[in-house]
């Protein structure tokens, strides 16, 4: 049977998603512990797409085969107690054989967490970015309607991509204000290599007041990654939901 | 001068805050911190008490003595240079030579938190004890007014402390339920050596069902820790604020 299963984990102590050798990664941990409750057989295991070192997961999704007589309800315990303590499952249900976790994907919802205050906070140090400049919240939300909608997002993607296609739909993007901390909401039909992170840094160049709002569409044209602002660090984002049909 | 500065750190990579021989503390970096501001000379550093490995604080207070002409305000920025991730300074400020941040502490708040998700939370680990079992947090509620108030708190003190007198005044214990996160507020004169982690775990035995809200009284007349619950895990608990005058 197929098994479509929501993970989350703790990105800090991994060097991403995918597998690499003498590299701690999600995958790794996944596969080991499927091979231990699989007898020694190796399971493959297929993601929505890769997270980068110290990026955080709240809703990735994965699917597996497996030849276990395991119900749906059982699998979360039964992964869990093989998993490592940075990485869960929060749900498990058996999906039609033809369920790919990557090209089922309709859409995804990214976070990225910035924390203002002026001191570090060492309790959220591998989970915010620590951004203690001011920033004029109202300015980035005026770069919100160039940014969203159907674009070829060639200057929000890391120059290292290898994607061919880099036209995206980002359908919303939303700013979150807690006290001294900032969420930014991200929700598109799909995302390029570091696109979160460049987008962030771009939205933050913009509220600290270095860039224009009007510059983005420009940016867009240039189709340069060089062009866009900094890439946030890592550890404020979290792969929050994908979305299927 | 005399400084008073308020310090929050993540305990979860350190043996607790007090220097032990060949081991990771905050009072070691604190102690490496100073010196290096201070190029080579040794300062001590006193702090208003001990904490655990992996307990955390948001506001554990300390004091120091230091002969450099650096302003109050500066002091957070010139410390925290020096100080690793996992430790920052909050505050600093000029205080009287008499003034020391254990002897003057008139009380003390400590906060303990609960995930009680089904699921473990890999985000969270460090940071909460996951307790996924029922819990009836009326009955939990109805504990409160056994414990607080001027007692003999043997029964909820580590067997292992030192201290001969064990009268301590509770001022206060209040639950606040927050979705699947439960945090037990602790405010109180002073506190024994495991004693908010034991109240912790006597309340979530009173809220699990496996003790009576009104077997307190008996327990802390027992004046014997084997009568009270277990000693909830220290990742839970956080040092929250210390009161001076």
């Amino acid at each position: 049977m197929k098994l479509k299963c929501i993970i989350s984990y703790d990105g800090t102590q991994f060097a991403g998603y995918q597998v690499q050798p003498n590299k701690r990664t999600v995958q790794g941990e996944l596969n080991r512990a499927l091979k231990k409750l699989h007898k020694g057989t190796d399971i493959n295991v297929s993601a929505s797409g890769r997270t980068d070192a110290r990026v955080h997961a709240v809703g990735q999704v994965i699917h597996f085969e497996s030849p276990l007589n395991i119900p749906a309800d059982k699998w979360e315990v039964a992964l869990n107690s093989l998993l490592p303590a940075d990485v869960a499952l929060t749900h498990a249900e058996i999906v039609p054989d033809a369920f790919h976790a990557r090209y089922d994907a309709r859409g995804k919802e990214y976070r990225y967490s910035i924390l203002r205050s002026a001191n570090r906070d060492p309790l959220k140090r591998n989970y915010v970015y620590h951004y203690p400049y001011p920033l004029d919240t109202t300015r980035m939300k005026t770069a919100i309607p160039y940014l969203t909608g159907t674009h070829d997002f060639t200057s929000f993607c890391s120059a290292r991509s290898e994607v061919e296609d880099k036209v995206r739909e980002l359908k919303s993007i939303e700013l979150i204000e807690d006290g001294d901390m900032l969420t930014i909401r991200f929700i598109g039909t799909g995302f390029l290599y570091n696109m979160v992170r460049i987008l962030t840094g771009t939205l933050l160049a913009i509220g600290a007041g270095d860039l224009s709002p009007d510059a983005i569409p420009g940016i867009l044209e240039k189709k340069d990654r060089i062009f866009a602002g900094k890439t946030a660090p890592a550890q404020g984002l979290y792969l929050w939901e994908v979305f299927y049909e």
